[in-house]
């Protein structure tokens, strides 16, 4: 018998909370135990979830001193989550993250650190919920080279679209129910901007072309003044409106075109069917053609089954190597003859 | 700089050729190095060949002396494929195969002789061509309990029912066409009668269940019989037709559903959008809802996008864990209550 991975949980939010008694439950993941989870309000949670037999703490240096073999960070933000991720890969522990803008910006240096340490830094609950879009372009589709991605990857930006497109409501209104059903944040502007796209889609770049790009070089356009009346025209057109991430890499001239913006999108496309927080993707290979995925893209129950699906694949083998990608800076963003300026919206074909 | 990963390859028709030159190329794929070819007819290929910088053989045994890091076989068929996996595990090499039937019926004994042997068996090929669905559940899902699987799982099939539902023609003449376009055997009947899917069910059986079917055992309805006058009363009913291979699991009761038959599905599904040689499939984890993908299931491009998919990812971590599964007989297999026996063909829920 192996000894069970040990496992630390820096946050207890949604997604914490969800991975914490997706570990803890009678019929619990084999190899995988949970034993400290950190956070800010330790002391309240301890007492308002003692059915969870772990230890609780708001000192970060005592989770980075305890035997943990993983910590799982889903803090969410910027700062303290890179320097924890730091503290915790230079102290010898693999991290799974599902911190988007972190691996966007800071990923890269992240995984070379973790692959000098003989650790693990894994993230497929950075991208596309429990859609494993991150192992289908990094394992699946290694043997091709893809040359573009299509993709919705914002969750609570498209239960507000599919909201709107179904009831006629406003914005606001589907803002108000996908609150209610915890899918949307108090400021949604970071999904409806597509700051959170933006990040997921730079991500996807590095894995996909093997490129650095900033998410804030990426060209966005806001879903925020969307109404029922566009979904009208769009209608006419033949399709509905959805936050669509794209890039398109031209491997000869290393020219990487990538923007993310409400489209039009046909009613055939597994993008106009994508309804409530789901996500989908269409990766399209120069051998395989395209390649299609969707599944639930927010929530804390998708988002832990990356989590645990990434804890599994430690477990399973601790030595493993996941090299750091080589990402080039040597190439030329475009945006604006990718997104024509003649319509406001811009029409995805048909799969 | 790490030394290349020396592959041989045992097979040289329509798929083992996409593999070669995908390996040949200028371009070629990093860390991978195809240095033998066996086939019956080496002599002739050869010549036929020469611009491929490699060894031709029509000896197994001097593949398996050679200095071989993988061996691919894409001989299809039991024997004596079965025969030279075992060999070369037992030669130190990592196997990569495209075959279902060997997967299907001899894959326990082979991966965990494998692992004994501290070597990989892969066989992402052998399920679903170019759409990655054996990572899917073995990796990307591993965090999930999966309850359920619908799927295409045969391109052939898919073209020669695609065709007929678009043309109009007899299912000879979509066969005809199949065969011309090469997604189609001059014996097509394990492909319509279902053996083919069968097979490909009991490996994510397998995978996703833990549960060891034998593909005979798997209730089956062949296609052949199906005509254009099916498809207008599908259509009547709001859909088309498909060859649908399904299995749901009752985890607490060990209770095993599993079918491979022609099924009415409804028009907004991925299955009825599966057009020409494509595979698509749903899956449902308990945690996750539908997970779905789709991509090009047939043809020797989409097939050795998978192969080298597997031999990147031995290339890249050559002492990498891949366990064996542990799979349980102690199931019950039912098929009758799940096929409607009022109707003849299913209908298929909209996703």
């Amino acid at each position: 018998m192996r000894p069970r991975c040990r496992i630390a949980l820096l946050g207890f939010g949604h997604v914490g909370f969800a991975v914490a008694y997706r570990l803890a439950t009678p019929d619990a993941v084999p190899g995988l135990e949970l034993t400290h989870i950190f956070d800010r309000r330790a002391t309240l949670k301890r007492h308002a979830h003692g059915e969870l037999r772990v230890t609780w703490t708001h000192s970060i240096e005592e989770v980075l001193r305890a035997d943990i073999d993983i910590v799982v960070e889903v803090l969410g933000g910027m700062e303290p989550a890179t320097q924890w991720i730091e503290a915790a890969l230079a102290a010898g522990k693999s991290v799974v993250t599902a911190n988007k803008q972190v691996i966007a910006r800071e990923g890269l240096r992240l995984q070379r650190l973790a692959a000098r340490q003989g650790r693990q830094l894994r993230f497929e609950a950075a991208v596309g919920g429990a859609m494993p879009i991150v192992r289908a372009i990094v394992d699946g589709l290694a043997g091709d080279r893809i040359t573009a991605i299509a993709a919705i990857l914002n969750g609570t930006t498209n239960a507000v679209l599919s909201r709107i497109e179904t009831s006629g409501c406003t914005l606001e209104q589907a803002l108000d129910e996908a609150r209610s059903s915890g899918y949307a944040e108090a400021d949604p502007s970071a999904d409806l901007d597509g700051d959170d796209a933006r990040a997921k889609l730079a991500i996807l770049c590095g894995l996909a072309f093997g490129v650095a790009v900033d998410p804030e070089h990426i060209e966005g356009r806001s879903c925020a003044s969307i109404t029922s009346a566009d979904f009208e025209r769009a209608r006419e057109q033949g399709g509905t409106i959805r936050q669509i991430a794209r890039a398109s890499y031209e491997h000869r001239s290393r020219v990487l075109t990538a923007s993310v913006t409400p489209a039009v999108v046909s009613s055939s496309t597994i993008f106009a069917r994508a309804s409530g927080p789901a996500n989908a993707a269409i990766i399209t290979g120069e051998h395989s053609g395209d390649t299609g995925m969707f599944g639930a893209g927010a929530g804390g129950d998708a988002t832990a089954v990356a989590i645990v699906s990434d804890l599994v694949a430690i477990a399973r083998d601790r030595a493993a190597v996941v090299p750091a990608p080589q990402l080039t800076s040597d190439f030329t963003l475009h945006t604006s003859d990718f997104v024509p300026r003649t319509s406001n919206f811009d029409f995805v074909e048909a799969v």
